[in-house]
Formats: structure tokens, C-alpha cells, sequence
């Protein structure tokens, strides 16, 4: 792991790193936000998945998340949404939605993406040992919140591992891939024609089929332009109402999809789970 | 003027928009935060200068000043740095402290910039006009911020129009610039090789000349790599003190001159530019 930058913020350090993956085939960058803390003290992790088009530098940059992370003694590591670099096959037409920057968190199984798109053993298996090893992290105290299609990335780890996480939120959350435009490319391109195999990579259908996590906090714009077509919170709604999770869906007048949305709730996500981080 | 993009945030508007400005015969951009606010409110102003190599863009995004403005009912105006356009002169080598994004505030008497570079009328007259036309603001309470060149122009700008700014502040500001490489380069570029033209924008020249105001408010990272050859505050605090003018130096180890310093210090200097503006 090799050090790319580190600044000083709100008394911690933004740190962005790169490394060879071993799950990608790829050197792959991501940051981490290390608030400031005691000398040796292990200190609660909060994953950040982005959306389309993403890197880790986004969130990085315009997600206001350190001020909250300083108070509350979080740190926050923001991965890349895709495999990059020379040889990574991209979406045939360079689109926005698959490829480069759209790579789902899953693993592809599809050629030629199975070598490189390897995201969910990337976020789920090689960066939690890395942050281990090179990080403060108590990986014992875990949470994971994400965006659009990271929104969809932390619902879905969340969901398969309800032991790792105390909590799981999400900002605009694509929430049932396997009914919408964006998952439903993403997913035959990735996973291949055999609709079965989508599931795994679905929160509603991972709920419908017994899966489940004890709460879920969604915040969603209402003139978000990809709330109706896209995102569908309200098939979650049902999904959640029907198993007995608890929802708390926020939709917000007048909010769209950016980081400016974003960055008005962040604060008030990261409260929520560092009180759930902090139970005993 | 157009509206170039609005987005909500932290319950109030940021929008972006340009202008075609008689000031330098372009296209000018800039960024307005309109807070929440009751109907027909009036609200206090802070106009934020950018820095060498930024846009409005720049503060916009990284700076996480919304929730404070938004919490103390603050607009703030952040301006472009240069003008902008096919056909308006460079950098003969193009380098990032001369030219574009590199105005430096001052109307340029030297051809071939005299025509376009004439940032010191545009922010001192014409944007005000164009803000007092069009948005919610309450001229008579206005304060003035800046990082790097953008604080040496928020200093000068506060110097030479002490009645019309309630405070000024700066995060990194060039204090001195004719007694420093940046400030030399643009003062001669601009201005001309009569040097008894440049201290006019020279905050610490100024001063010395009998400019005042009440009290400067500075934040400074010890790590900033620009600090001992081009900021110099020492030269400023020399100045207040000969002029009893009560400047705030805060020193902060480990910080550097980027955004991820500014946002950390960005609420304390909206509190503190707040309350000069609710004085009676």
C-alpha cells in the first residue's frame, strides 16, 4: 500500500492510498479519513460506497463528512467504484452506467469483465483486511452507508453480512437492481442473461428471500431525476414493511441527486450510526 | 445575468450563474449561497476571493460553508479569479500565477491586459451592483473573506473601503505582495515597472500608509509549503501591530493551503464575520 496523498482536516488526516488488488488485477485507490484520537485507541469504521461515474475523490471532496467524523470519532474509507486502468474493459459505447465507474459491487462472471470486476470481494473481503492491518480500525464496530449506486452496493453488503455491520444507510439508494434500467444493464452485463443470478445483487429481493438487518435509514430527494425510473424507494418501503425492518425513509422537497443533497444529511447520518456504533 | 445551475442545500439555494461584465468584456461565473430565509428578508453578504488557479467552482464545492451560512442566515458570493475566454491574454508560458485564474484583484494598466483584467472594478462595483439587483442582500451588512490571493484581495478590498465591510477575514492570504515573488510577477505584469503604482494593492503597504480597520481575522496552516516565501504574515502582524490594528493570527500545525484546511476553519470564520454583522 503506498501513501498517494495525506492532508490535515479538522485535527485528523485525509489520507488517499493506492494498491495492487488482488481481487481486481488492478492497482486500485481509495481514502480514509482517520479523525483525530488517542494514542493507540481503535476507533469505529464507516464505509462510504459511491455512485456512477464516482471515485473515491468525490466524497472525498465535496461529501462534508470530517467535521462529524472529527466530533464523533469516525473514520471513513471511500473506495473507487470500479476497476480502472490500461486493459480494464469498459462499456462498449463508453457509457456512463457500465464499465469504468459503474461496476455495481459485484463479481463479474461475464466475460471479458470476470478478470478485473471483482468489487464485492474488493469491498467485501481485500480492502477490510487492508484497513485492518494498516489502519486504527475496531473491526469489531462497523458501518456502511453509500450513494445511488453505492447506496445499492451498502444495502446488499449489508444485508449478506448482518454480522459485520451495526448499521447500514443510504443516500438516493438504487434499492431493486434487478427491476430498473441502470441494475438491469449492469447486471446481465456483469452476471449474464440468467435472471436467477441477479438476486444476490438486490436489496429488495435479498429481504423478500429472508434476508435481513435490524434497521435502515434512507434520505431521498424528491426532484431527484432519477428517483421514479432508477431509485423506486418505495419498492424498499414494501419490502421492509412487509419483513418487519425498520425504515426510515426521508424524502426531502426540492433535493436532486447531487453532493449538495448529500452533504445536507451526511452529518445526520454519520450521528445515527455512531450512536449505533457506540451500544455496547 | 443567466442562472447557469441551482441546487439545493442545507434548506437553502446555491446557485451558479454568469454575466456578460463591462467590467472585463467577458462572460463572468460566479457562485451565490442564498440561505433560508423568511420572505422579503434582507440578508448580510460575505464575499469569499479565491486563490491562484480557482474558479468560483473551487470554495463552491469543497469549502462546507453551506451549513454555517445556512445556520447563521448568511449569503456568500464567491467570484471568479480572473476573466476567462477566447481572446483574453495569458500567461506568455502559461504558467498558473499570472493570467488566467490569476487576476490578483487589481485593474490592469499594461497592455495587453488593461482591456479584460480589471478584477478590482468588477468586485468592488460591478458585482455588488449586479448581487444588490438580484438577490435577497442586505448591502449595508457585508464582510469580506479570501484564501491566498484571494486574501490578499480580500484585505486590500476591506483597506480601501472601510465603511463598506462590517469585517474582513483570511485563510493563508499573500499580505505583502510586493515584497514577494507571486505578488511581483502580477504587480509588474498588471501594473507596470513603476512601483510606486503597486502599493495601493498591498495589504501591508496600505497600512503603513494609513489605511485601517478595526480588526483582521487570519487563519494559517504551519505546513502551508507557500508560507515563508510568499505569505509572510509576519508581515502583517508587524504592520497591525505598529498600526494597533487588532489582528487574530491563529497558527495551525500540521495544515497545509489546501481547501482541506480551509473547511476545517470555514465555520469559525463565518461565527466570527456573523457576529460583526448582527451588531446594531
Amino acid at each position: 500500500m503506498e501513501q498517494v496523498s495525506a492532508n490535515i482536516a479538522f485535527g485528523g488526516v485525509e489520507g488517499v492510498y493506492k494498491h495492487a488488488s488482488t481481487s481486481t488485477a488492478t492497482e486500485m485507490t481509495f481514502s480514509v479519513f482517520v479523525p483525530p484520537h488517542a494514542e493507540g485507541a481503535k476507533l469505529p469504521v464507516v464505509w462510504y460506497l459511491s455512485g456512477l461515474t464516482c471515485t473515491h475523490a468525490n466524497v472525498t471532496e465535496k461529501g462534508e463528512f470530517r467535521r462529524a467524523c472529527a466530533e464523533l470519532g469516525l473514520m471513513l474509507v471511500a473506495p473507487d467504484t470500479s476497476p480502472r486502468g490500461d486493459g480494464v474493459p469498459d462499456d462498449v459505447n463508453g457509457a456512463y452506467d457500465f464499465g469504468l465507474g459503474a461496476g455495481f459491487y459485484v463479481d463479474a462472471t461475464e466475460t471479458p469483465f470476470n478478470t478485473n470486476y471483482r468489487m464485492w470481494t474488493y469491498i467485501t473481503e481485500e480492502l477490510p483486511a487492508l484497513i485492518a492491518d494498516n489502519f486504527p480500525a475496531d473491526m469489531g464496530r462497523q458501518s456502511i452507508m453509500g450513494h445511488s449506486m453505492g447506496g445499492h452496493g451498502a444495502l446488499t453488503v449489508a444485508l449478506r453480512h448482518p454480522d459485520r455491520f451495526r448499521s447500514v444507510s443510504a443516500f438516493s439508494p438504487i434499492v431493486a437492481p434487478t427491476q430498473v434500467p441502470w441494475g438491469q444493464k449492469a447486471l446481465r452485463g456483469y452476471l449474464g442473461q440468467d435472471t436467477a443470478t441477479w438476486d444476490s445483487h438486490d436489496a429488495v429481493a435479498l429481504i423478500k428471500s429472508g434476508a435481513r438487518v435490524g434497521e435502515i435509514l434512507v434520505d431521498q430527494g424528491a426532484a431527484d431525476p432519477f428517483l421514479a425510473e432508477q431509485l423506486k424507494p418505495d419498492l424498499l418501503a414494501a419490502a421492509c414493511d412487509a419483513a418487519g425492518i425498520a425504515l426510515t425513509l426521508n424524502i426531502h422537497p426540492g433535493y436532486d441527486h447531487s453532493y449538495y443533497f448529500i452533504s445536507t444529511f451526511m452529518t445526520e447520518h454519520l450521528r445515527w450510526h455512531a450512536e449505533r456504533l457506540s451500544r455496547a
